[in-house]
């Protein structure tokens, strides 16, 4: 018989209503509930952080994408990781660190192999937690899949990755270089252009806050662009467009420039350059590739081992200031993959 | 030796001033050349049909594309059916019906192989002249290689074709049932879309000037859409792109809708589509099939001959009439693959 934890109070952050551009405080509602007594199979989860993307906010919207919206009323969708409580489940026990999709709340409940929730245990001895979330995590899984199978990079070649410091970018560039790929980052300011050369080891990057991207992408891709990972959309998109080489790949990873628009998004003008280049432009979903997260984690947790892959977390305490810390995603003013740390481990 | 001809008039349309927008007479000179003696490995050939394709439109404007710019002076580019009528080249004897670029002229004189014009023997026996401008010729080539290289289409999978009545569409449509295709076409007018249904043997056809495309695709498609074959570009691919299947393939060949824009091409708002669907919109260019247009002439001109495999032609009289007849492309007006028939056979 496994002991009984008591009652806990989990703050739990609802969607109150489907946002018009950028999320307001309004359109979230700060909820207490009480945790309750497990049933058979089910298991106790104390959340300690919960992972801040910018999919977050195409989850909000109502209409079919690759994954239901979040309903009104719902504890909004998040990835996180976990302390096992209480386990009535023999998938994990309690002390285990899990991770999943486990909801912007203190605690999670429900059967411990729930489909959505997804959980699975991680070793907290490998990689600081926050990793779990960054590049052994989702954005890593990303930036692996939707570069090495849907950009099919060859040695050599230039590789042009947007959101650069971001959680994705971070991971596509070194993951590039890895392959003997030219990396250039475009990034907002100096500092973020500065990380992705100087401690990630980018071969240069475009402050596109600070300098024309056209010009930029003309001086640093002297032989053109053969891959770009596109995580923004928008104007970058457009500029990008104009340099690629023939048969260049364009990964469409996101379009963070575009998601709060009240206007309809803006196409890219110049997409028949993908006739004249003989190009192409392809989306991505992490979650195809399921399968075979586990080759990217043992690979790219062996570089880390060897000190030639790094990961930045940006890491904003206490739950409640979840509304504000989306945001930051959204105006640039996260450093890294952004990261809410809900308890202590 | 060969009979020297005398020297003959030749009519030509020279390229005046770089179009803005639809080009207008005064962007064009009408010129009057005269022949002159052969040279060794020179060739004089009579044209006889020229092509207007939706692509001489791209070529008249200035700036870096999959071929160079028409100068400004220079006759004007143009894929043509012409008679040897003198040959000091053993390449071609006179008689010999040849095709290749041969501008918009009526004769044209210069080495047998040159590069540029890329004249090849043609058998006036096994289909009517005009056929080796459309299936035969550009136009089915790059449906051909178009469809089942980039598109990549499936037995049982729905493709739908933009510009269905039109050159490239035709021979889309028709390949796309050859291969086991559910067929949707999509052009303007009550007329051109019964000609794709019940002479060409497309599934469906809607009529963009006349009813919601949207709609249309929504009734038609009720398992979406797998191939889209885009000659037009505009609104029509931004409605595909909302009924586009997971692992949809979108063929950039043109974007007809756009190019006498003088404001910026309208990009698909709807790209991210490309990413909820894991989708992808690449672009061709025949050239880069010319080592197996044979394979494609010899696959067509079979079905030709068993009577599955249609084609229809619009044939404008009188090499005066190009300027009227390139705006015809434009406005489409044409109802088939045009052609300027300049000289009898």
């Amino acid at each position: 018989m496994t002991t009984q934890a008591p009652t806990l109070k989990n703050r739990q952050f609802r969607l109150a209503a489907r946002p018009v551009g950028l999320p307001k405080n309004s359109d979230w509602q700060f909820d207490e509930a009480a945790t309750r007594p497990l049933q058979d199979g089910e298991i106790l989860v104390k959340i300690l952080y919960i992972s801040l993307d910018p999919a977050m906010r195409g989850w909000m919207n109502e209409g079919k994408s690759y994954i239901p919206p979040v309903g009104i009323g719902e504890v909004m969708r998040a990835g996180g990781i976990g302390k096992v409580l209480e386990s009535r489940s023999p998938r994990f026990q309690a002390g285990d660190v899990i991770s999943g999709v486990t909801g912007v709340q203190e605690y999670w409940i429900g059967q411990a192999d729930d489909r959505a929730a997804a959980f699975h245990k991680i070793d907290p001895g490998a990689a600081p937690l926050p990793a779990y979330l960054n590049a052994l995590g989702m954005p890593g899984m990303t930036a692996y899949f939707g570069l090495l199978e849907v950009g099919q990079p060859r040695p050599g070649e230039t590789v042009v990755v947007s959101g650069a410091a971001g959680a994705v970018g971070q991971s596509v560039g070194q993951i590039a270089r890895h392959k003997g790929c030219r990396v250039i980052g475009i990034a907002g300011g100096r500092e973020k252009c500065d990380f992705v050369v100087n401690e990630l080891g980018f071969d240069a990057c475009i402050d596109y806050k600070h300098e024309p991207v056209k010009q930029g992408l003309k001086t640093l891709c002297p032989k053109g662009v053969d891959v770009y990972f596109d995580n923004v959309g928008g104007d970058i998109l457009d500029d990008v467009l104009t340099r690629i080489n023939l048969k260049a790949r364009i990964v469409i990873c996101g379009a963070i420039s575009q998601y709060n628009n009240t206007a309809p998004v803006k196409g890219p003008s110049n997409y028949l350059s993908l006739l004249v280049n003989r190009a192409r432009m392809e989306g991505m979903v992490v979650f195809d590739y399921a399968d075979r997260y586990h080759l990217a984690v043992a690979e790219m947790a062996r570089w880390m081992k060897e000190g030639s892959f790094k990961t930045r977390e940006d890491v904003v305490q206490g739950l409640e200031n979840f509304p504000d810390a989306l945001l930051m995603l959204f105006e640039g003013r996260n450093f890294g993959k952004l990261v809410l740390q809900v308890a202590s481990e």
